[in-house]
């Protein structure tokens, strides 16, 4: 009516009247404003605080007095003194309306919450999990209209939420006659609502449940299995923790893993248990970290590549090991978690991301789904480096996907000095181009080795070696320090006048750090681990080259690393090394573990589940393998870019030396 | 055209014209007429088996020359060589239309096929199970548009059957990819529908599977746990079992074993436990009788009483035994049949049909659906007779149901010479009015007591007791024989003129076989017995009588005993003994183990399972319990049929004598 209060909400701007004494929340629910209620109104869950606001608003055309709203109520009192109601609040479902209002819902009181993210360029992610908690209070049972506990629990959950339930799960069902009376008819429920239709009670608490319920998002790596623990209402991250693969005693890579199976037929009965036991044991330490009981997680989403997919799944990986590399299943897999043995609510779900093709994974679709490449403008390239390198290259017109074979060296794997990410390798390298002295940092620690105190800060860990985004910084280093040929030979002492070039059979290596006086280490960079190198950038050149090409286009708007690696490259020294094509540098940002953020995305929000179901099917997959330009880009990228190599960008920012080494004793010039 | 030739099938009468050339079956198919294939017309399964017929057919007005469908094909007589094809069949998909044509789809070649029923009167099962096998050629995998052999196997269900699936179990996943390969991309699947949507690949064999595939009908009694092994492709039952309900050593009734775990808290997990480990002995059992593997059992139904349902799905059944009797669901409930422990195809769907209330449970939802009251025209009373009894009154406009506590009398418990049935048990009765000597049968042999060679063919047996049906025969005799009067006292040798009438503590029995002279037993019916037996029947003709007033009804067309109780009764000896209402007695029948043949119904046809589903949901439920008219006619049925009591069918045909006995010694009359 003309003359009932006006009620504003902000920041949707949905604007109402409603008659004097409606509570904020029933206003709010009538305007379609994202107002949270766990308790459906009943002053008990506190998830419907609002703000109200006083005062003129000319913008709304309002002045609200500071009797708008009902009195303080017992109800909020009561809440005020147990759990102190912050400055300011009221309770929705408390405050009734009097006059024109205005009110402004805090973030964390709406239904669709968005989760705060670090990186600034990240998309929102927006709360709307598939499990969510609801109290009802559910009918009494009674003898002249006979009907199952469940089926009044379905009908409270229908008046009083809306919610069409189909059914419980069997373990709920044992519990819901004592939750009821203990509850005295009031209870809480979890609801999962399945993707391909109805919804579940999988849990139920007597009365109103104070707590919270939690999901896992894990990345399930060749290398290692990292999760993070969710807490499905707020959508925080409440503990992330990462384990090693167990199975890399059957393989260091994957395709070693895939013969080892083909070498033991049923040897993926053994390589399944050991990933299970350890994605256990990982559940119970996550879990752990954030003490709460593990019967809390009642999903879990997992993202990884294909073979490590089918090796969970059970599923034996040969036919990902030739050619044509037909995946088991490449849609979306959505199970039981206990049908894959996982330690959590006993009737969690797992839902698992499509996979893209043979050796694009839903590792690489998780990728897609946090770095959204399909609602980009730009062109952006995406680039997962692991040991097969991910790339996605595309806007909102289409997507390319493929994969390549970049080989271990990047993770430090087949370089004589290298090792895994951790303290005491070296990350950092600078090599001065006069002196051709190099200045190094190492992991877990701040200070570059020309620092004071840094031997004493290093003492600890070491100095034991090179991990894999350190080997790209020394080769770039020594290439901008003239030590090092376009073709990837190292000089000699006489030809890049330092004595750190030294014989090494029939090449040169670089001396990066000699301790073998104190009986450390001697840490060498040799022509092998250059070729290594040279060969694993060049397949991922080679793959975004190939994308580029299908794509017709000769540059990039963007260029995102993914990935553990990605997260600490330096854009610079890996454009030096010709490792990504040519790009403005700070257009080159890293996107840190994007397959866990997708995890985690698919994990708090089911319509990207939805997303990257239909976008893994839109996606132009390149399968590099039967791609004859793919064996020619190769073939041209091995080379380290030359001044007057076709890289624009590069080319202003560093001064490549143009030097040519023969190999110093009795080697003839390589072939480029 | 025209001019095409044009094809009638009968029974149908599906008529339609098509090219020269169309096969029998795509003609089928288009016009829509139920004819079965497996293989989707590549003359593999010749499940569509037609019968082509030759000369003048005035009545569809054509004339069919015996070249009206083309010749024998190779494929035909290479199948015909293999296994015979039936004199006068073709395969439907070889045979093509030449000219004008009759043809007829025997009943075994209809996708829905009838199951032959024994009883006339018996609803007729129309095959449409939820689980079925579909041949399809699969898309060989292509580097070029890469997709799972899942994704691609979807796709030729699609294309080939129509199909949409959603997925597949993980074991199926698991086993997809060495199917495909060793069919070479000719697989066999068995789809499963659920009720609630998708359809899931539960299983996946190798080019054509010749096999079957079985579904388990399971009836939990409180007392016996029986079982139909079907076919799921024919709907024969291929073997069918029974073993006792291991539950009995916590109780011999429902209710004791309620008190068990009301007085052993979590005991609950002990009888579950007993009940399933039997389950899996009777579905080893079941599948070893029938030679088959149990993997090939993919469904079951199961239906029982709500505090044996309740058990077996693991819940607590105390709310069932107090008052309001509360179900903890009184839906149907889908699981998986690993959720409850069952040793069948590891993914095999259990299906449980819906209670009607605390004390009428799937079991008569499952005779419910068998007998279906709820489709007939007339008034039908149906009466489950086992430790509880279940009764249901009805027709098409209206059904109405309840419980009523007979106790176990009725199974030869709680009577002095009571035992089970079971060879040995006298079943049969007859007295003489004259001279009072009785004459019986027992289990497992065909010949009276007084027949020559009666002794020599109940030597390895023994008369070992009375069974539930005899004790209501021999009562019944001794009322029309004058030894018994209408309150149920038994009349003294004097009164009665019979020396078999003993004195028996304060009352009388009746000596109705005396082998103590050869070390045998004395069998005697006491009063004590007519007293149980009396309580029995009064509880559930009062639950019938309840049913009747509120249907506002005095008589009902038809008696339908169910149970394998109903089955042995002898419909006069009932009536004589007041157990049922009056009625003519060619309209009472017996449906045998209609709970069984419901979950069959359930097994064999999902769309019995949506009619039940809505049918349980209509019925009126009425609680004895709760009903004060329950007690009046209950006090007030315990008597035993006067000649002036209102049974004017009965008392047509039989005479039944106006005696009154006083307790011989001492005792005064009993109050009725």
């Amino acid at each position: 009516m003309r003359n009932d209060p006006l009620v504003i909400f902000t920041p949707s701007g949905k604007r109402g009247r409603f008659p004097v004494g409606t509570p904020v929340l029933t206003a709010a629910r009538k305007l379609g404003v994202d107002l949270d209620s766990v308790c459906g109104g009943r002053g008990i869950c506190s998830k419907c605080q609002i703000t109200p606001s006083y005062g003129e608003f000319a913008k709304h055309g309002v002045k609200v007095s500071t009797d708008a709203l009902s009195k303080w109520s017992s109800v909020e009192d009561k809440y005020d003194r147990l759990r102190g109601l912050p400055e300011g609040r009221r309770l929705g479902c408390q405050a009734t309306l009097q006059s024109d209002i205005v009110i402004d819902v805090p973030s964390e009181s709406q239904v669709h919450k968005q989760v705060v993210r670090k990186r600034a360029e990240a998309r929102e992610i927006t709360m709307e999990p598939a499990t969510r908690l609801y109290y009802v209070e559910v009918q009494e049972p009674d003898m002249h209209e006979p009907s199952g506990d469940l089926e009044r629990l379905q009908k409270a959950l229908k008046e009083q939420w809306d919610l069409d339930v189909a059914g419980s799960d069997l373990r709920t069902l044992q519990l819901l006659q004592p939750a009821l009376r203990k509850g005295n008819w009031k209870v809480t429920c979890a609801i999962h609502t399945a993707s391909d239709g109805p919804a579940h009670v999988m849990q139920v608490w007597p009365g109103y449940y104070e707590g919270s319920i939690y999901g896992l998002a894990i990345d399930l790596g060749s290398t290692t299995i990292a999760a993070h623990l969710c807490d499905l209402q707020s959508g925080e991250v409440v503990a992330s923790s990462g384990i090693m693969n167990p199975q890399i005693r059957f393989g260091e890579d994957l395709m070693s893993r895939v013969s080892y199976v083909m070498l033991n037929p049923g040897g993926e009965v053994e390589l399944t248990r050991a990933v299970r036991e350890s994605m256990n044991a990982l559940i119970v330490q996550v879990s752990s970290d954030a003490e709460i009981d593990r019967e809390l997680i009642v999903e879990a989403v997992l993202v990884g590549n294909p073979v490590m997919h089918h090796l969970f799944l059970g599923i034996d990986p040969v036919e990902l090991g030739q050619a044509p590399f037909a995946l088991a299943s490449s849609g979306s897999v959505s199970l039981w978690a206990s049908e894959v043995d996982m330690v959590m609510h006993p009737e969690a779900r797992l839902y698992i991301l499509p996979c893209i093709a043979g050796h694009v994974g839903a590792d690489a679709a998780a990728v897609a789904l946090s770095e959204a490449p399909y609602r980009s403008d730009e062109l952006v390239l995406i680039v997962d480096v692991g040991t097969n390198a991910e790339i996605l290259l595309g806007n909102k017109d289409r997507v390319l996907a493929c994969s390549s074979p970049t080989g271990p060296a990047f993770e430090g794997a087949q370089i004589s000095s290298g090792q895994r990410a951790a303290p005491g390798a070296i990350e950092n390298v600078r090599i001065d181009p006069v002196s051709k002295e190099p200045r190094f940092k190492v992991i877990g620690c701040d200070l570059w080795s020309d620092d004071a105190g840094f031997k004493a800060a290093t003492l600890s860990s070491g100095i034991t070696g090179i991990c894999g985004s350190g080997i790209i910084e020394i080769i770039a280093e020594m290439r901008l320090a003239g030590l090092l040929d376009a073709g990837g030979l190292i000089g000699s002492a006489e030809q890049t006048r330092t004595e750190r070039c030294i014989v090494d059979g029939r090449t040169n290596s670089y001396v990066l750090h000699d301790a073998t006086d104190d009986g450390g280490p001697l840490i060498t960079v040799t022509n092998g681990d250059i070729r290594a190198i040279q060969l694993a950038k060049a397949a991922l050149y080679a793959g975004a080259r190939l994308l580029m090409d299908k794509m017709g286009v000769e540059s990039v708007n963007r260029v995102t690393l993914a990935g553990a690696f990605g997260a600490h490259i330096s854009a610079k020294h890996a454009m030096v090394l010709g490792m990504i094509p040519d790009c403005p540098l700070e257009n080159v940002v890293s996107a840190g573990n994007a397959a866990g953020t997708g995890a985690r995305i698919a994990l708090l929000n089911v319509s990207a589940r939805r997303e990257i179901e239909r976008v893994v099917h839109e996606i132009d997959k390149i399968e590099t393998a039967i791609e004859p330009k793919f064996q020619d880009h190769f073939v041209n990228a091995s080379n380290i870019p030359h001044a007057t190599d076709p890289f624009p960008i590069l080319n202003r920012i560093v001064d490549i030396p143009n030097v040519s080494f023969n190999v110093k004793q009795g080697g003839r010039r390589r072939q480029r």
